[in-house]
């Protein structure tokens, strides 16, 4: 018989809305026993709380995210809501509530780590929103990896490139503010997504070696129009040795000009490679050293119903999954792990922590000039 | 205030879970004021209705699909069955109930013309399902033709090239019987979609000239083993003259060998020139002469909050949207041709006919061996 | 032992140059027996031809052609001068010598087919230059072909686009005349490098159906700065039969803006489809149905010595030939045969009538508005 | 009145064959006043010198290159033998010969620098044959840097990955041992490429952090068969700091699968972005911030006669130069020092020690694990 799981939701801004429309299509995507129910939405207000119900499509809403945490009908809370999340994920927790939260999980380790520590206490299901390694081209770059398809692997790179703060004449925000966003800009927030990728393709990196680079050291303040200092780094470099003794690098940069979303990877094996780019995220490119030498070359696959996950949303080839589908794959999986359909949840809040070991790693790197082993 | 839409769906398969999904997505989407509700759905035997019902996310369902045309609190009929299509659209529209039909309309033009004629004479909204133009891109690409980016335009050439048939081996099934799926093969199926997009772009076709073949000329029977002859063709190619002046051509294939989505076009203008290809939903080509000479060549554009429909997906540009956004948008059209937020809906049952009174066209130009005017 | 052949170029423009450095380059490229030596060069003046010949490194030169189709120490003469070319040609095989004729061989049939006629008296060699077909990339998808990859072919379609006259304020020149350039625009000027690549590729097309346009019908004179008429076609699109039965099309344009070197075939086969565009001339996609179905995609496959002649360019793969090298192919090709070293020489006179033939078919096509056979 | 530069040239394998070809073209190409005579030619028995002489078309030959350099009528020596180069080089400068010298100039930097003062001393011309960077695309790409149609510079990738010893059954050759190719494996030999590169575009590196790594840390003896040690790098990767303050990284490998000739960069800056790729050379992509935001996307640039030097090869955009062609504006460049007329040539063999240190600076800090300066 199938149940219910009622979701609550703290946000509805980009990642808000992204996930409403997750938890009204997972179920019929994946033709799901258990069903969500998008239930509450929580925003900073009672009015705009009761536009975002009626805009997102939930029963229920307030302006106060402590009520929805505490309410008895939700079982789970999507925390989309701009940092700091640690007292609303703590919260959620400590009323037995599974945790969904968007990326970053905190703005320091101590914090995530306090998270996760009290998620495994509780016996709650805690997952935090990397959502890009869940595209089917991932999920099948992962697979072929898995199995040999590669041979031995050598190398990976992996970047993540957007433009959004290309513009030198773009005002300070929170995210160019140590106090808000942490010690991390870009390595923070675009490298958490080139480190969780890495990891879902290879597992943990063991050491770092970084350089950072605050590009616009200054930036117009909204307000006054005066120039202020940005505070943490708009593009950053790792040299990276994964445990499995693979090398490779990181890159990340939110000043890149000419792209926008521009996560992207090479892993490179003794018997094949792959590539991979976001923004034609439909597409894997694979190249076997087994073919035939006169007909050897790249292969564009489209992706289909032969790979993970999209005959779901389409049963014929070539069609194309966007950005959306790929948060509602992240929602099975969720729901998946509290149903207890699948042991094997990625990425939980010790995944999460991870990321942030490797962003400090990284940072202490950057100051010592040297390599850095992952706490 | 808001109000509702209650959706009847008949057919369960692959296009009947697209509209479940983007009944499902569109309001949350679209932050509409009217709702459209997931009501009931048919399909052949209750047993299977219960089963899409449940899965798919319906309140009601039922075995037979005349009960869901006579309901009366069913508001739109979406009819995703097999062909023939008839009997269905025009009890739902005796019914007094908009109408959103799968493409092929029909399988001859005098039967689409009886639905369109019904459709004027009960003054109910009528639309059918030839959703690629409703891609942001390809929004996008009539947005520039419309602004004069391209200048005069000069040349269309619209493909349409799947491989779903490639194998020789495959069985013979509907639709390569002209009984069930009329005279035209690929001409019809994939054409339509050719067909239909240089409709968008350009407006209407005036004469064809046409050729046709059917490559793999026998199949096995499914249950005899037998061969039997495959009765329409298998791959065609036209050249077009529309009404405007723009000379161009159209190739349609289910035989086309490594294809799998393959609606591409392009579009050349005195001034510029577009190139898109559907396997690669999310950008396009745009080239303009008044570029630097230096600098000039084709540019792949991300699409992004700046094109049509796609910020109300996704707020960043490049994260791509899928195909069933794009059914999202199809079912969003519908919408506010109901409520009267748009008095253009495009393509109603009147342009279903043009679809076949080219397809028409073409056979009896395939026929005669000369170019025929469109009807 | 090796020995000479001594060439003489009429013309000393654009191909003439890039003929001079293929004489200049094909013997130690392909390690020759038989030099090509760059003897004589004839202009329109002695003192043109005095520069060129010291510009591009001719031992001797004239400003009167005759005195070069006469000299008794010129094995072979190539013709890179304007049209008309029949003088040049039958005045140089009257005296005994091998001709290499720059495309097109002539403004009208007859006075193709007299050249050839007078080739085979003579029983000298005698090759028109069409070299794309020579580039290593479009003799690998020959092999390809033949070696039966791509299964039994189904469909060619073949393009050649340029926007060399898409700025409508270019004066009007000799190719816009009939008188001069005959009664075919960019159907006889890029039309024939379509005809001569789908010949290589699949052999002679049987008849065809024809539709062409003049875009830009008026354009300055450019002493009087008049609007005077363009006598011929700026772009032609053609349906075709080839006699194996394979069905296709060829498109051509002069005014296809964005497009620079834009020939480019899809051969599509039952077990395969190749995807070639001149641009990237180094490269060439090929799709397998073998290949297994989790990893079908085309590939891109960078030419290398695994392929046709690309070796004794660069014994390293990927490096890439450039368009003059193909010049160098071409010539090669020449003294083979003219050493006995191939009897199969492609393309000679012969297949420059049987280029002529095709556009008389599509000319008189376009009149009829039917279906016209190659004579 | 024009005059001649007689060439000798060592060696005549794979860049051998190369410089051959460029000495026949280079004059006719760019129609030189001073033309090179491809003189003699040196190999290791007069048996091969000889065969070599008449394969690619020298006047003399030597199986003793020390007869080469002290020839009078030589003015040029060009290298192209393997390894070591120090002797032929400093020969031929004290008989005060011009020297172009193909990379890498020496096994260590002592000898580099022993040579370039040499050079120096003597007063002539010496150039060290890293000749990608001559590609027009390239050329194109600094002058784009260079009028600030970049920005400022934020940061440079550039890759160079081939997968010539990418089977791991490959035996063991003289790249892979410290004795006769140095430390650094593709570090050196593929690294050269990038860090020339890099100084192309941007200037000097002030330095490195590197990481290397043996992928095939055993090979067979083509002998013995038995596995013996791989003593330099398999792949390595920096990160560099630019002297103009941008930072960037580095990444070669010759165990990249899938991978021919992949030297690859992207150069950000402020206002636009730079993407090429030697695998496609007659193309480059180029993004502008100032694009209309409706159309901004990165360019596909065919390379044509508005770029540096194409336009001597071909008078038409597209058509492609190939890597002979690169040798020839390589061999162009020397001339011109030779005669005058730059003052500017590059890559001198200064430009080659600088190489030489980078690489240096590179193998001391994956010892140390920290940044080192480049000497």
């Amino acid at each position: 018989m199938s149940r219910e799981l009622r979701f609550g939701l703290i946000g509805a801004g980009f990642m808000g809305k992204a996930h409403a429309l997750a938890l009204h299509s997972v179920g019929a995507t994946f033709g799901l026993d258990t069903r969500p129910v998008a239930d509450m939405i929580a925003t900073s207000s009672d009015a705009s709380a009761a536009a975002a119900a009626k805009r997102l499509g939930f029963a229920r809403h307030t302006g106060d995210w402590r009520q929805l945490v505490t309410d008895p009908d939700i079982d789970v809370v999507t925390v989309c809501a701009p940092l700091p999340h640690r007292e609303m994920v703590l919260e959620a927790i400590a009323n037995g509530k599974h945790v969904l939260c968007e990326k970053p999980l905190a703005s320091t380790t101590d914090e995530a780590k306090e998270m996760q520590t009290a998620a495994e206490q509780a016996g709650v299901v805690c997952m935090v929103g990397l959502n890009y390694p869940k595209t089917p081209a991932s999920q099948f770059a992962r697979q072929l990896i898995a199995d040999g398809a590669l041979g031995e692997i050598v190398s990976l790179r992996c970047v993540h490139v957007e433009d959004f703060l290309a513009d030198p004449n773009l005002p300070i925000d929170w995210r160019m503010r140590q106090a808000e966003a942490g010690e991390a800009g870009a390595l923070g927030d675009l490298g958490s997504h080139c480190i969780g990728m890495s990891h879902w393709l290879l597992g943990p990196i063991r050491e770092v070696m970084a350089e950072t680079r605050i590009v616009h050291t200054q930036r117009p303040d909204p307000d006054s129009g005066e120039h202020v200092a940005v505070e943490n780094d708009d593009q950053a470099e790792l040299l990276v040795r994964f445990e499995n003794g693979v090398t490779g690098s990181l890159y990340v940069s939110r000043v890149g000009t000419g792209h926008k979303m521009g996560l992207s990877y090479e892993v490179v094996g003794t018997e094949g490679t792959i590539v991979f780019d976001q923004e034609r995220l439909s597409e894997i490119q694979f190249y076997s050293r087994q073919d035939d030498p006169r007909t050897q070359g790249f292969r564009r696959i489209p992706i289909g119903p032969a790979h993970p996950d999209y005959g779901d949303f389409c049963p014929a080839p070539g069609h194309g999954t966007g950005y959306n589908d790929t948060i509602t794959v992240e929602v099975r999986d969720m729901i998946a792990a509290i149903t207890g359909d699948t042991a094997d949840l990625w990425p939980d809040f010790a995944d999460a922590v991870y990321v942030h070991r490797v962003i400090d790693a990284a940072l202490e790197s950057v100051k010592a000039g040297r390599w850095c082993k992952v706490g």
